[in-house]
């Protein structure tokens, strides 16, 4: 990694990015033929919120914060800051105060692999945040690192300016050029899961609507009656 | 493991699964000489359910919710159906159109050993989980697995058709033939604690109520003043 | 450790450690030279709540909660319970009706690195907790341990009479002999951070009011474009 | 649970669980189905050990070890004795006494959840461990539990009297009236893997031995060339 | 990801990998400013192995090696496959008969973010594995993956055809491009690991050949008496 | 915590220690009526080692290593050297050189919450290291920290100058005035244990020779026959 600070990483169109947020994170995730997902380990403080931007992406050290400070400047209305660190931490190196900071430049709010904290403000000012820890455990900014590169993010690449979306079922990261493409899989997919929706409603099976029974017994699954399974 | 789905296992009588679920799960497990709790790991996903039901079980091979499908056919109203998979797995394998196929068929809610997705659609719709991990990290439908075999969820055996209550405490299995000992216990119980409550608002000690100053006396521990300790 | 009750430790001053409790867990911990907090791994069972108190500490036995009942007997008014185990232990070694007992004495919440249960009553009945885990598994009364001695919770050392506070970021502990230097010094911290947040939301950079700057220049931090970065 | 213990469980023929110790618990685990595994979380203290018997099984409170002074004297020559918990915990509950008294009664190994001390002692006297966990902390003797009834491990069901095997891949449960068939499998499988090593160390791939060229077409998988993926 | 099998990567230079490979994998990571670690997750199966080779990586799905079959075909001399799959798992996907057949290809060793199995033998056969479990656990071969694409693993990306060495400190990659610059500071830091090497022999202290004791002073740190630290 | 670096603090006598470090881990824990261990988490490296010495403590932030340099200058031959950081961290902060320092200095080896690396160079060279993690990712020397002030590790309290002792086992720290009495009640232990021992070998049983068949009797154990419990 080298220390820098990227300036201007160009960002995927907000206009589309704003309606890929409104799927949601699971469907957006399947419609991408199930990429992308941060994975369990990120969850919101509170639950309720649905957020989608432009990723700014800040590389900490481990209890160190002064890279946020730098990636601040780089945000812009729209935007998603993404924080991780070097190797694994649960430092709070984010709070109400940097809330304050980034809220005054249009960010919508914040996804990191490390620790939050002033939580109980955050949501009162109702700055949505996805973290892998609350902590109080204050941080240093004493050690250089990086802000506008690719960082990965529970197994996930995420370049600056990609559309980050973020909702109770985690943060899922689409790729800048990829947008359009997921816009289009996830209206499909919602249409397919309307009519899913109203046939299941009805009684339906997914065994039939999905040509299951077939498969299971491709694979040699039986049916079997609780008197054959327990004689 | 045998491939199978077990049709029409007998379950436990609803009546009486439903008036043990409003004891609550640490009470019933309680009566039940302590036993049946499927641990700490399995959380709801949001707070504030009480759900009691008799199982209907399946056994999916990770990243594959094939066999949910096949389960979803053997529900019946007052089924909780319950979840696990063949080796350690976090992902979302149930969402909310399942649920909606659950739901069409009077299943109480979910209980799972992995993950879970759609949890704002599912906390809207009223559909209650409990699962060790949240997770839009979707799935496939490829590997055979069983349905209404025994399985064991945190250490505990399910057996289809045993009653299973699960509330903010988490989960308890009931096995079958003991629904009606439970229910008598869960009601010594709760008439036991309702005299304790009344005598510890009143100030007595547990110390007193439990006789355990004898217990204390027997185990040599010592009472002394900071002042001898300190000194 | 010595199987000991000790009685009467010296308490730090309540009305101090009201005042103290205000100003919530993080800026105290800050204010502390970031000392004191006990780990992102103790969570309340319930987001919302903010207390502060002087410890009555208890060490158990995992999977037995004997001296928790001997603790009880030792709490006052104003006090906070800080239960943790011998080795770690997620059982519920409490619940409503300790909750309820301690209530009758005046104690104001729970903290410990093991296990609680009933945790919708205690919700229903505003009985905050901070615990490492939530189980309805029931413990025994049989073994010794101890009462107001030292212990480590999260790394950190409480002795009773310390004060303690938590919230929605945790649990810290403030030494006894600390509470007037903790006082004065988040009293300043709070000024100081009114002050910065007013100026974050007009804008200015904490890259500025903090003089990261110049630091980010010795650490050899460099600004690029994108087109630098990626050409 | 029921704090009884279970005198004289029928045991699996001990000559047959002989020969299928031998083939080692991968390729019985396979043999079986891809069934009874008890999962990554056991490991031997030391590397090398390769062990089979029959299972004697005890249940502890955590941080006691009462029930496995009882587990012993039922303990006949060819035993593994397999102890687990009432709830997690990582206690050293056993170490190189009762070990010595395990080894008077012909006993091969033992299995636990749990935890063992003086690993480096019971290396030296050559008695085989597979646990959770090594840990000094020692446990009392003070509550209840049971001997000789089923109990689980990592997911599996083992009953007393199973066959338990055992090496640097972990441990496995063979069902009691299943080891005929286990050894049947085992030796099928062991033929088709000698089969299969000879094929691949000639240079044969597993894409055309077990088929799967077009397995990999069906589901859709593309060749491309690196020019072709990246251009 | 897209569901392909990317044939013939650029690799880096073998000659200069196995060259880069002699300096270890921490020296290797320092001299490359602290970057390409795979983290502390990934654990040889036994000590004492160091190796160096380019990457062929597979993403499979949890439960699945049917990708790892793929990429034996892939594997050209000097290779080490890299294996990850698209969700956390632990299934032993991975044994000795794979290890034949890569073995035969001249492949130097695996890591894999996921289960190994056969580890006595792999041991036997000396065919080194990094992994982040050992598992018995098998598994399937019913799912889509890819081969040679772009992979995350411990937080790195892992390009097929970059350097990738281990040893009993973990993995490192090295940029393809990059082999030639780490090859350099590698160099440069073992002469001066050595000068210091023979410094600290001697009793020379790192705060002074760093230059630290000012450091120390500048960041405030007194020396006290002990004292003076206690009275 | 006070950023200081406390020179000179008391230690338990070294001829002392060097008697108890004989007795191992597991026995002096016991002797010490069970306190003093460092918990199931801080493995060595390598298995095989059995040491003691007497404190020196260092304090680092996450992914720094300035204080233990610090902390080299304060050691004497016999000290062990204690590292822990102020929130949770992996990184390999000590390594050959640090360790060839220490070795300069006569210490005996290292025990730290955090990570290490070189660890096949920290066994060739004969110097031992229990730790939580093993990784080679590097660390800064950046922040402030604390030298021989009081620490916890694994729940325990270490202070400067106190007895450490480690094995295959763990470690385990005696308080500087206890050494005498850890002394004593260690020597008593191993009397009493090399009885049971023979007893033990010559079939006696724990149940007889600890009089728990009585316990048991007390406890409500009932001994029953397989055909009974089954029937």
């Amino acid at each position: 990694m080298r220390n820098v600070v990227v300036t201007n990483p160009p960002r995927a169109d907000l206009a589309a990015v704003d309606k890929l947020a409104e799927f949601g994170v699971a469907t957006v995730h399947e419609a991408m033929g199930r990429t992308g997902y941060l994975g369990p380990g990120l969850r919101p403080t509170h639950l309720g919120s649905r957020i989608g931007g432009t990723a700014v992406t800040a590389v900490c050290w481990p209890g160190d914060n002064l890279m946020i400070h730098a990636a601040v400047e780089q945000c812009r209305p729209g935007d998603v800051l993404v924080v991780t660190t070097t190797s694994p931490g649960t430092d709070g190196a984010f709070g109400e105060l940097l809330a304050t900071s980034l809220r005054a430049r249009g960010v919508r709010g914040l996804v990191t692999s490390g620790g939050v904290r002033d939580v109980a403000e955050l949501h009162e000012m109702g700055f949505p945040v996805w973290s892998a820890a609350v902590s109080a455990q204050g941080t240093v900014k004493a050690t250089a690192g990086a802000v506008n590169v690719p960082v990965t993010v529970g197994g996930q690449l995420i370049r600056p300016g990609d559309a980050v979306l973020a909702d109770d079922d985690g943060v899922v990261v689409v790729p800048r050029q990829d947008v359009d493409s997921a816009l289009a899989g996830s209206q499909a997919r919602l249409d397919k899961e309307a009519a899913a929706r109203d046939a299941f409603r009805k009684g339906e099976l997914g065994l039939d609507r999905y040509g299951l029974r077939a498969k299971l017994a491709e694979l040699g699954v039986e049916y079997v009656t609780w008197q054959e399974y327990s004689g």
